[in-house]
């Protein structure tokens, strides 16, 4: 596949650090689509592969960041990309860092104040995809930090997936990151506690992924909250057709249901428990949405 | 609208007890499909819409018990149902009851056998849209019990809604609506504590609804769970793409960035605690769907 997008196409050369198999299948996806490459990594021989795909080893960390103008770096976390660039003394002077690690919103802002001081322009991304979609069809990366350095490498990054700019506080990548994975990992959660529920009667994950996937998701779910979005704006949840203190006694029947079965609780529990906050807070006639105003509030109890 | 899908159709009579909202709605469809309908509510005044479309009041329950060969129950709980039908006495005997309260399994299980005994047939159901859809195109019904009972009475009941059957246990259909209902709520909660988590920067929920809903949902998540399901059913979740260890850091890095941002925390929390669990339970090289064998264990520490 070497070289096989390449002719007419913006050809900057990158340097990619960290090349576990996030970082290796961008570096392979710039091979790919054109782009002269440099990589490195602390264990060297991850660069193997890519060396015979036509990649440049840089020996060091000074070797990588002076080979171009853009750095795409993609370890294990924000720490060691700092720990690794430590070793770049000022080669970052006048090149753009593109972080693509995964971390906290305060971490992103934190890495933008310490590239400008570096005189590095600074974007903050997010990957949406594990690692062999990157560079393919279906690709999404998320970027976030100076619209200018955005503008100026949107061509380099489409090589590994479709660049979506979230806007110039650099912590909106992350923070978006965090909000998509947080809202598939309560799904995921619900899907596998309903699945394990129906199944303390001996129902298959098939069985119900053809009722729970098939149908109810797409046709009673996600439609509803997408036609509801502009009500959350508004703050506006009104009760006429169902509330709270209805959703409250079916989460109670799920909780109950759970213990019966002899499945796992706490996930239901927790639900209850959020319903039960909201209605303390006075919103018992709303409807559900309602527990969005508890979700905007910190924790109030301390975590157990 | 009354009577429009009358000609050539079973119009078996039926009775409706209990006239709240859903009740109501119910009875609505029977007439409207053509069914001599009779009713009943404690609070009788509910019923003059009803009459006035051409619905029979009853005075006394067994009054409505005894109108005709199908019984429709739909009150607040299983209770209310017993305790009503407490003063029916022998008059059930020979009919059909059809309960579409919400409960849990064991009141399901318990109210067939309360059933038998005064000689009706049971079948139990769920009601899986709201009222205003009730006898509307997309109303679903899930039922399970006597596959008798129901085959003999399926066509009656597609008048409200599109009847679905789940096996003769007469606990399924309360069991998949607590499961859907889970899953609803887990996923509308994972949405909305992911909208307030963007929203802590001023991201609006129609913003956030966009990448969220109009593409990270169907593309991301929804289609890889229906994948997966025959996985889960073989307890099959191999690492290679990703690790729950590796789920454990996003979780850790979400659970950070609400309280970071001044957001709710719990549910994160419990999240990364189920990975955590799963990872004590050696599961912490497979991927993410192995939380599946922890939500099939009861929960071990007492709930706080
Ligand atoms: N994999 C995915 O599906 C995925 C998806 C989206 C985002 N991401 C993010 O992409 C980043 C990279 O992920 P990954 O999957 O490639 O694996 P990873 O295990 O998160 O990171 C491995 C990389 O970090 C390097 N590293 C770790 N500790 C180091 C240290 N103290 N000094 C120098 N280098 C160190 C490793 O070097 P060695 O090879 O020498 O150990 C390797 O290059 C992470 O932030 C991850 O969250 C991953
Ligand atoms: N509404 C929905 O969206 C929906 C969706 C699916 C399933 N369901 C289920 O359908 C059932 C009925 O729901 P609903 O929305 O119509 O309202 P509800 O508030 O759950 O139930 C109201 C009905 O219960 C009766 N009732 C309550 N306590 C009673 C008592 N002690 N003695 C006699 N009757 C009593 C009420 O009579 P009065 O009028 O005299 O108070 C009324 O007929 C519930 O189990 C609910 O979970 C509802």
């Amino acid at each position: 596949m070497t070289n096989q997008h390449s002719s007419g196409y913006d050809r900057t050369p990158v340097s990619v650090i960290g090349l576990g198999p996030m970082g290796a299948a961008l570096a392979a996806a710039f091979l790919d689509h054109g782009h002269p490459t440099t990589v490195w990594n602390r264990s060297p021989q991850k660069a193997d592969d890519l060396v015979a795909k036509g990649a440049h080893r840089a020996s060091t960390v000074i070797e990588a960041v002076s080979a171009g103008p853009m750095i795409i770096v993609c370890v294990k976390d924000y720490e060691t990309m700092h720990e690794i660039l430590g070793a770049a003394g000022d080669t970052l002077n006048g090149r753009v860092l593109v972080n693509l690690n995964s971390g906290t919103p305060s971490q992103a802002r934190a890495a933008v104040g310490w590239a400008t001081e570096r005189g590095a322009g600074y974007l903050d991304g997010a990957i949406m995809v594990p690692p062999p979609l990157v560079g393919h069809p279906g690709s999404v990366f998320l970027y976030s930090g100076s619209p200018g350095v955005f503008d100026q490498h949107r061509q380099t990054l489409a090589s590994v997936g479709d660049p979506r700019y979230l806007g110039s506080d650099p912590s909106l990548a992350v923070l978006y990151n965090a909000a998509l994975l947080d809202m598939m990992y309560a799904t995921m959660n619900g899907f596998l506690h309903a699945t394990a529920l129906v199944g303390s009667a001996n129902v298959s994950a098939v069985e119900f992924a053809e009722h729970a996937l098939g149908w109810f998701m797409p046709t009673v779910v996600d439609s509803v909250l997408a036609e509801q979005a502009p009500e959350l704006d508004k703050g506006n949840y009104p009760g006429d057709l169902g509330t709270l203190e209805m959703n409250l006694n079916a989460l109670e029947h799920i909780t109950q249901a759970s213990v019966e079965q002899g499945v796992h609780s706490d996930q239901p529990r927790l639900m209850k428990e959020i319903a039960e906050r909201a209605i303390t807070d006075g919103y018992g006639g709303k409807n559900y949405l309602a527990v969005f105003e508890i979700f905007k509030q910190a924790t109030r109890e301390p975590p157990t």
